[in-house]
This record gives structure tokens, C-alpha cells and sequence, in this order.
């Protein structure tokens, strides 16, 4: 079955990634379908922060990950779509006045910039419920009720205090500061790794790996590449093409945001996300010929321009 | 089993609430005792915002509808507290700025006075996780895994767009418009009815009443008492004593918000709070004796002159 459905790392994989993002289009619009007479606005900020934009990479990992371990992929909407809810709210409430206060997100205006700042909050609010509610309720064939919990489990970890909350709240924490890279590992860790391993971690348990040696290896693969993705970001706000970006660079210094950059150099921030893309691969190992496509994705993780 | 633990409405019903709010706090507490050292800011903001204040009706509502039903009160705890840490979120968002713009919550500055704001957006969605996080990881003796996902389904529903975030969508594009009385009973059933109706329903499935009869009076009842909680608390607003109410009176009408006496009059909205703790009463029938305390809890939102 994974024979037929991976197709490896190679000339195929953009066509793999654009698959997945294309899916999990459909599945977000479908689920935010339904009219609300009471709250037409929210209904509306909601649709407008959600589709039509962004990488999708969360998901992404959902899809590639499971079916990668044999997963049909109508059972991978589910878990795609709420890690990508969860993701959406997190960006909604980091651009508001309070936290990040940006202008423009996915080069359109930010939810509280399109709409209002009482709305963008109720959006994020009302997603990160939607996120959960979906686990709990949403199409998932034939998984036992266990292992949703222990998927909600996972989302609800990845999303609180010790995940991206707390990981938001030391970077509110660090503007204007001189963090150590051991600190800003950990923020990195908290607001971006923690979502992706997670999302990870959903695709394998929906494939029925719910434990062993193969679960903790994805954990680990989850991990790396999840910090790899976050330093490249900040490489990217620092040394990327503005054209192939899509936005300006230089923000996170406009915003006095320590990154990896900052504290370590340039040099060593790329020889650091060299170095997680190439523990991440190592983490691989137990996968053995199934793991092909998350090494062509790790290698998607640490060499995008955009 | 009920007749030990029930001692029904009348002179120790208050001795009652006041056992469930102890008992809630201590649970609180010990939730969230863990040092954080990554961001000891927000973990203090969670504190203030949650402990040692607040009415906690949601958590007693999960323990007097359980206890009525015979759970133990071990298996109370987790639903209990995650009904508060979600109406605490609440309370902390509608409080911002962009929401109510209140300074004071519980006598006491609200969460983004007494920190900042930016701290309050990620207190209340670090509470929001949390409070799933509760009801799929926390004790609960015994549960079957597929009745904590019905809880966690019902919690996200009141928690989301059909509940809660959508009711205060309502609320903000109220202000300083006429509604009728219908879409004001639409606001408050979403905003504060749907976690109360959600608190009566979490108690009943701790308890193993997961559906039929029995859960349909209990939701019937848990909705109407939710809907009479917040018209009283309309009244209160308007003829309510400051002295006892801890706070000033005349808000909503200084906030142009659109309430059921002030689209109804004072004379209809305590007529239709009456009506709704009879229909609340009525609708407990099927639970015989087992519905004393319940019946009492019914008179104590009714009657509450705080």
C-alpha cells in the first residue's frame, strides 16, 4: 500500500506538496461551509483568516506522514485540518496590536486590519475550538475513541503553555532582549517545533502508530524539523529574496526580536538547520523504506526560499 | 448512593455550594501549581486570573448535577475545572480592550490592567487549552474514553461559534443597537447559556447518564437555567444593590449594550426569568427524587442578589 501511494522524494515531490495543499483546501472550505445567522461578521473574518492562503505545511505533514505508514487519506482530513485551525488562530492573535501588530499577513491585510481587533480575537477564540471540536467530532474512519483522545491530547499540549502560548509569551518576553541560543531554542521549540512534531505525531496516529520505537522516532523527526523550519524562517528575514518571500525582510530586527541569526550569526544558523535536517533524516531510521518522503520534506523544511 | 450524598435544597444547600466552590479551588490550584520557567509572566497572569475569585456556578453545576446523579466527586474534579478554565478565558478576552475595555473583574484589575494586554490574549488561549487538555488527560475514574470525547465534543460546541464565541460576536455588534427580544435570548442562550447547559450535561455523562431521556431533561434544564442566569444578571445590572453585588450598577446601559430589560422592561424580564426556573423545575421530572438539589440550584440563579 505505501508503494503505491509515496512516491519518494524527487521530481514528483512539488507535485506531492501541491496535492496535499489542494486537499486540505477543500476539506477547510467544506468545514467552514455552513452560514451562521446570529454572527455573519465572524463567519466571514473566520473564512477570510483561514482559506485561501498560506503554505499549509502543517497539514501537509498530517498527509505525507500518514500515508506514508499506510493511512487512507480520508483519514487524514480531520487531523490535517485541525492543526491547521490551531495554526491559523496562533497567527490571527500573534499579528493584534497587542502582540505583534502587523499590517499584513499572507499579503493581505491581518484579520484585525480587514475586519477588527475585538473581532481577530473572537476569530482565534472560536478556531481554537474549532480545532479541538473537529478531533472529537470530525470524520475519522474506523479510529478507536483512544487514540482521538490521545490526538486531542497531543494538539492540546502542543497549543497551551508548554507549547505555543508559553512560547509566544517568552517571545512577547524577548523583545528588546539579548536571548542565549539555548533560550531562543527553547522559544523556537515551544511557539513553531511544537505544532509541527505534533502534526507529525497526528499522522502516525491515525495510521495506527500510536507507540514504540517507530512513534518516538517520528516524535524526534517531528522535533528537528520543526526547529530547523523556525530558524530558516529567521535566515529568511535576514538573507531571503523579498520577491520570492512575498513580503519584506528585515522584521524581526524592525520588531527587536532576538532569532537565532542574531544570536549566533548567520553562519551558524545555517549550520545549525543543516545540522537538525540531518538529525531529522538520522531520527528516520526505523521507518526504513517508508521514510522517504519525510526526508524529501525535511529537505523542503531547510532549502525553501519562501 | 444519592441519599448520602444529597442532602436536597433547604439549610444546608448553601453549606452545599460553598463545599463545591472549596473543592473547585483546591482542584484549581493544584492544576496549576507547575513552575514554568520559560514564562513565569504568563503562568502568573493564569493564577491571578483564575484563583481566588469568582462564583464558580459552571464547576458547581458539574458537581451537584453529578452528585445528584451518583458520581463519586473524584470524578467530578476534571470536568469541574475545565468548565471554569473556560469561562475564565472568557472572561479574561471579553474583558480587553477591543471587547468590553473593563478595568475591573471580580473587584479586582482585570487580567490586561493588572499585566498587559498582549499577556491576557495569551492567558485566555493558554486556558482554553488548558481546559481540554483537563478533560482528555485529567483524572476521571473509570470514564470510558468514548464519554470523555463526547464531553470534549460538548465543551468545544458551547466553547465555539455555535456557543460562546459566537454569542459575544453578538454582543459586540449589539452595541448601541435595538434588538429584539428574541435576538437578545439568541446572545445570551450563546454566550453564557450554551458552558452552562455544557456544565449540567459534563456532571450527567461523569456519572454515566450518556443519553436518553434522562440527559434530554437535564439539557432542557441546564439550557434554561443558563438563560435565566444571564437575565438575571440583567436585572441585577439595572435594580441589583451595589453594596452586594461588589460592583457598580448601570454597566450595560454605560456600554450601550442592548439587554432583556431594556428591551423588554424590568417587569418582563423578571416574569420571563420566573418563567424559565419554572420550565427548569418542570423540566427535571424524569429524575424523581434525584432532582432536590438541582431544583434548588434553579431557585439559588433565580434568586441571587449577587
Amino acid at each position: 500500500m505505501t508503494e503505491r501511494r509515496v512516491r519518494g522524494a524527487g521530481a514528483n515531490f512539488a507535485a506531492q506538496i501541491a496535492a496535499c495543499k489542494a486537499r486540505i483546501e477543500g476539506v477547510l472550505e467544506a468545514l467552514l461551509a455552513l452560514p451562521d445567522p446570529g454572527s455573519e461578521r465572524l463567519r466571514a473574518a473566520i473564512r477570510y483568516s483561514v482559506l485561501g492562503a498560506g503554505k499549509r505545511l502543517r497539514p501537509t505533514l498530517v498527509y505525507l506522514t500518514g500515508e506514508s505508514l499506510g493511512a487512507p487519506l480520508e483519514r487524514l482530513d480531520t487531523p490535517a485540518a485541525s492543526v491547521e485551525l490551531i495554526h491559523v488562530y496562533s497567527l490571527v492573535h500573534d499579528d493584534l496590536p497587542a502582540m505583534d501588530d502587523d499590517d499584513l499577513r499572507r499579503g493581505r491585510p491581518t484579520c484585525h486590519r480587514a475586519f477588527d481587533e475585538g473581532t481577530a480575537v473572537l476569530v482565534g477564540d472560536a478556531l481554537q475550538a474549532l480545532g479541538f471540536a473537529v478531533l472529537a467530532d470530525g470524520p475519522m474512519s474506523g479510529t478507536p475513541a483512544e487514540t482521538r483522545l490521545e490526538m486531542i491530547r497531543l494538539l492540546a499540549r502542543a497549543t497551551g503553555t508548554a507549547g505555543m502560548a508559553g512560547g509566544q509569551a517568552v517571545d512577547l518576553a524577548a523583545v528588546g532582549q539579548t536571548l542565549t541560543v539555548a533560550e531562543i531554542e527553547n522559544m523556537h521549540r515551544r511557539k513553531t517545533g511544537a505544532l509541527i512534531e505534533c502534526s507529525v505525531l497526528l499522522g502516525a496516529l491515525a495510521a495506527g502508530v500510536t507507540g514504540g520505537r517507530e512513534l518516538a522516532a517520528l516524535r524526534r523527526f517531528g522535533a528537528e524539523i520543526g526547529l530547523a523550519f523556525q530558524i530558516q524562517d529567521d535566515i529568511l528575514d535576514v538573507a531571503g529574496d523579498p520577491a520570492l518571500l512575498g513580503k519584506a525582510t528585515g522584521a524581526d530586527a524592525a520588531h527587536l526580536k532576538p532569532t537565532y541569526p542574531s544570536a549566533a550569526g548567520l553562519t551558524a544558523a545555517r549550520q545549525r538547520a543543516a545540522e537538525l535536517h540531518d538529525a531529522a533524516i538520522a531520527a528516520l531510521e526505523p521507518l526504513g523504506g517508508r521514510a522517504a518522503t519525510l526526508a524529501g520534506l525535511a529537505d523542503f523544511v531547510v532549502n525553501r526560499a519562501s
